[in-house]
């Protein structure tokens, strides 16, 4: 399969982008690194990435900000740098998409374990993920062509846990195998319209 | 208690309205109509809606647009109705509310059964609903002196089975009077941080 990748040099992306070259051709786009640039929150950057990729058998979405913070201190403005970017970047990632896919290809989106249990100072990244997490459900019913739509929601990853853990009490660890295999089920199996939930939970 | 309805004149406000009238101070708010007018896309229409309303026990959100529309048709445009009316409306309420809001009062935010169960032309309100039921999860966490905060997420009521139905095949209508019960169970009931599912399962 042809693959594109964005966000192939982050945390996750890294060990995923890894393991699919093994069996697959991966292009990469990241907003500064990879073979291709983009800015997921222009609907034309996304254009110009497509147009530069031609034909793909899947596209894999493992990037997106949002914005973290008390709730009593996140501002309007705040809430929509996650709009923008995580959320309507995916968004576009399939609107656009869908001509540069093959029948038969595959949407592989990024959300995470906040969407169903948050914790402090994610109320807009959360609200993010659980758009994406019905926005995945609904979109499969009136895709195309055997065209597919998934999205991994991940718990804290084993490899984020330095940097993060201190926000997640009590939340077990992901192993970054299982992590890579929650794409790998929404890249290479059938399924369509799932929200492959990766938690370790307690 | 002193109750704050926007979208008291609507199919499911109409009815909670009148429920709420027997035992509570309702004060109303629409776009065109109520004690009280309200833009929900507006974070200024909706502070000078609380400096209007004074201190409230409750706050009761049963309004807010999205775009219905085959996916391929719809526009970035189209789904930024979505996020900033029904959306960041709803979240604007939640942000710019606290202040207004007594201690141990609640904020009853409204979803739809779209978020879990969607139908087709719905990806964008789907979206919405979904991103509502994981911030109010979130948010919750971080509300103080004893405010709360719930969504109530209906499934097609009774009373809008004949503008509706076609696009809800196979759903069984939800009687009015469960409609309310489910605002009831948020603004009387002691719970937080819920989605107050209303459907009839098929």
């Amino acid at each position: 399969m042809k693959i594109l990748l964005i966000g192939a040099s982050g945390t996750i992306g890294r060990p995923v982008s890894e393991h699919l070259r093994r069996r697959h051709d991966v292009v990469s786009a990241g907003r500064t690194s990879g073979d291709l640039q983009v800015d997921l929150s222009s609907s034309d950057s996304i254009l110009q990435m497509y147009k530069e990729a031609g034909l793909l058998d899947a596209v894999v979405c493992i990037a997106g900000e949002a914005k973290w913070g008390p709730f009593e201190s996140l501002s309007e403005a705040d809430f929509h740098i996650g709009l923008n970017h995580k959320l309507m970047g995916q968004v576009n990632l399939v609107r656009l998409g869908t001509v540069a896919l093959c029948s038969g290809g595959s949407f592989t989106l990024s959300t995470g374990i906040l969407a169903d249990d948050p914790v402090c100072q994610t109320s807009s990244a959360a609200l993010v993920n659980g758009a994406l997490h019905s926005f995945v459900r609904a979109v499969a019913l009136e895709l195309r062509n055997g065209q597919r739509i998934n999205a991994v929601s991940l718990g804290l990853v084993e490899d984020a846990v330095a940097k993060y853990e201190r926000y997640f009490p009590g939340h077990n660890p992901v192993p970054m195998s299982k992590a890579v295999n929650a794409y790998l089920k929404s890249i290479e199996g059938h399924q369509t319209g799932s929200v492959i939930r990766c938690y370790e939970n307690s």
